[in-house]
């Protein structure tokens, strides 16, 4: 990510054609000139990413590319990486492909769009992107099979095939994520459905590999696996967009250079979403900061209700739910009303004011004040750290088993008197909180994939102090991505890191 | 594992303390001198192993061990190493534990036997070895809590907790099989469980690390975790063992090498089980050479019957079943009655005479014999390897999902018609196949846990040439590991490598 080091000049802000000047002359290509096709010659893997910039040094990728770094008081650190000049053309790698099963059609002038420029700002309500009809994701092998459910006896009973989009989709949360969502687990027993698998060039090959081991498992509920790295093929009709990809965070690089590094990404799928997605899509966003990541997503797609964007709370509420249960020595299916406040960050608020275990008041059952108050929060937050110290790497599995919770939180109605947590948009809510954020509150649902605020919550001194702290921090967030939601020029001032540990 | 590059010295057979002196100095403790306590000071992670001999660069070990080198004409390799001369110490690592959750009781005098002396051949029926009864593997975390199922309203209707046991448990093919086990997608929606993971000294922060995630899932039906290093520990009243963990193959190893140095683990297994274990313990056998793995685990298990032990050969089933309707053209659910026969390696035979293909035989649906003879069998032996290409790692998530698979078969009626594959002893099979070997032959179950070969099988000239290559693999085998199954001094005549692509 040398791209980010390059220079600290004491200018406020530039376009990227004044920029350009101080770029490596490597690095510059004239103003639209495509990509020439790549190629890789052994397998790569990629943990977690998306379609965002592949300028590793496993791709000799020549990139028409301005940055700026911009200084002013106001401004810790923001990078503005001109859009219409970045472009990757489609690499598809196919020479492997005819060993294990047959050629497939291949998707033409796939690309990706990344970023976008300072004299820009997004325009959320643009017309949608047009698309050619012919750019539709790849099926793979098995999967480009045709079929007809209703005709199938078997089959007869079952309900109309899904789409759900899946970013990252080569990465290891959704390695653990997609095997779930295939197996039945999440969705049901009668509910077919078609997996689109969002990944990023270098990706491509592992894309495959994953695809081929879905084959392998015969799971009778997917009938459709297609596999692509442009979001406006891949989400194409997508129910659900599960929205796992993102960069992970580079040595040095502070939270603000991850915000808009990730952030161009969230633009670029937001605009996807509300260009080719169903008019109804579900979007639950983990890539982080995904509470911001998500406020940057669905203002970048005004046609699809803000109120199906979702910020990915659920692995912190599970945990905190553990943590109880353990200081309480009670079983962890005895706690319930576990509520997260705010940010997926280290200012978030596992709420043990309202939360219960065998029915109680938390505070009625565990006396220790003291813990609660100082340690309880910090034992959630330090788990992800202490994971990947033991076991030598991220918490995929549990993440991935969080997002499938999620999901059937929204798709099941709630247990009577119980709720679920989740990082919703916040205009309208009834707790005084700050609107057009996303934060994380408590949520109930019908099951019909919508959900409504609970209203019955007590607050105190001390939890409401912590509320306003990481709401404090989710609109600095916000006003660090203004470039990125078409609000206005961004102004960076977040004081601390609040990134979690263990998550990059 | 440098050890096994010692000497190839002409002289047909040793005893261990005969051989002491061809060993370097280093590697020489006085005889019964147990080891100290070994700390690992960063975290370490182990894909796939077990007990066995973890005399990695990670660990200062010293040991007491006499290696053989036999190499008369009928011996090829042949390793022969000192059990009771060999045996690790517990290390528990405890140092970050207070981190995240209670300090856990300590299992005292963990160990672990390795192997078996030249000069005293196994006698399979010898008494089980005794068990200090306080010499449990530890209860994790949450899991260490007590529970009353019966006195839960919600959980009244639930079935009897049952064991399971799972090898190399902090490997990447458990990380997904404990997560689906754990869900209740592979015993059901009322079958509480207890998992209990056997991992090494080196894995055993790993195995921490597993079952915080789990802790962290909330899985309902997830009542116990414990984790050990010591069989004789983890196995106790187990209702299934799932042995995944086995040493890869080293550099330069041959096929008989692994026989010998991952059959030393499942003497000890096999044992273990023996001693501890429920006396209807079903066991699956994942860790290659799993079929010869099987067999000289049910030849140290007297008391178990033998028809109770299966080498995994259902990842190869569901992958001939995809290849065929790949080729055929219909969705991979229209392909039935597929067996593999014979032996987990490249010689396995993926039978397409007694398959069918929506009901009708393959060869009416697919007319391209030389497809099926010649390409059918390689396109399923080289997936492992083109997936290792591809996506950078092994097929960890489809190996899980046919170990889940594989249980779901034996506990769940096998539809009208249909059967499937698994490795199981072949004394008193209808087919003529050599006794007293582990081969893949057509089940069909009731439902039970318990199976019975089908009777109805076509044989042509063809598929009896093929059975008859892998049946003569396998008593090869067979012959090579008499030292470990109590049938006699060794002979390794394995005339060529047939591991298949992509394992190690």
């Amino acid at each position: 990510m040398a791209l980010y080091e390059i220079s600290n000049h004491p200018f406020p802000t530039h376009t990227a054609s004044s920029l350009s000047h101080h770029l490596p002359p490597s690095l510059l290509l004239p103003p639209n000139q495509s990509l020439s096709k790549q190629t890789i010659s052994s397998p790569i893997f990629v943990h977690s990413l998306s379609l965002s910039l592949s300028l590793s040094l496993n791709l000799s990728v020549s990139v028409t590319m301005a940055v700026a770094e911009l200084s002013t008081p106001l401004y810790t650190k923001t990078r503005l990486v001109h859009s219409s000049q970045l472009s990757f053309s489609s690499t598809h790698l196919r020479g492997h492909r005819r060993v294990a099963f047959r050629p497939l059609p291949q998707a033409k002038n796939a690309r990706i769009s990344c970023s976008v420029a300072p004299n820009q700002v997004q325009a959320p309500a643009a017309p949608p992107q047009t698309v050619d009809p012919k750019n539709k994701a790849e099926c793979f092998g098995v999967f480009c099979l045709t079929y007809d459910l209703k005709a199938e006896e078997e089959t007869k009973s079952w309900k109309k095939l899904i789409n759900i989009a899946v970013s990252g989709a080569a990465g290891m949360i959704s390695n653990h994520l997609l095997f779930k969502l295939a197996s039945g687990e999440v969705f049901g027993p009668d509910q077919p459905i078609a997996l689109k698998l969002l990944g990023s060039e270098r990706s491509l090959q592992a894309l495959e590999g994953v695809a081929m081991e879905l084959e392998d498992s015969l799971f009778p509920l997917l009938r459709e696996v297609s596999i692509g790295i442009d979001p406006y093929e891949v989400f194409q009709d997508a129910g659900w967009a599960l929205l796992i990809g993102a960069k992970p965070r580079g040595p040095g690089m502070e939270r603000a250079g991850l915000l808009d590094l990730n952030g161009q990404i969230f633009v670029e799928q937001g605009k996807a979403l509300n260009a080719v997605a169903s008019r109804n899509v579900k979007v639950i966003v983990v890539g982080n900061p995904c509470n911001t990541n998500a406020l940057i997503c669905l203002k970048n797609a005004p046609n699809i209700p803000a109120k199906n964007f979702h910020a990915l709370t659920r692995l912190d509420e599970n945990r905190a739910k553990c943590q109880l249960a353990l200081k309480a020595g009670v079983f962890y299916d005895k706690v319930s009303n576990m509520t997260i406040w705010g940010n997926h960050s280290t200012t978030q608020v596992p709420d043990f004011l309202n939360a219960r275990i065998n029915g109680l008041p938390v505070k009625e059952v565990i006396k220790d004040k003291k813990w609660l108050e100082e340690e309880f929060t910090e034992s959630i937050q330090k788990r992800g750290g202490v994971l990947i110290q033991k076991w030598g790497r991220s918490s995929a599995a549990s993440t991935a088993v969080s997002i499938a919770d999620a999901i059937k939180s929204l798709i099941t109605p709630t247990p009577e008197g119980d709720w679920f947590s989740s990082g919703v948009y916040t205009t309208g809510n009834p707790y005084g909180i700050a609107e057009d954020i996303v934060f994380s509150m408590p949520c109930r649902s019908k099951g019909d994939g919508d959900y409504e605020l609970v209203k019955d919550i007590q607050f105190d001194d001390y939890l409401l102090k912590r509320i306003k702290k990481t709401e404090a921090e989710l609109l600095a967030e916000k006003r660090c991505v203004g470039h990125l939601t078409g609000q206005g020029i961004p102004v960076c001032d977040l004081p601390e890191d609040t990134m979690l540990p263990g998550e990059m």
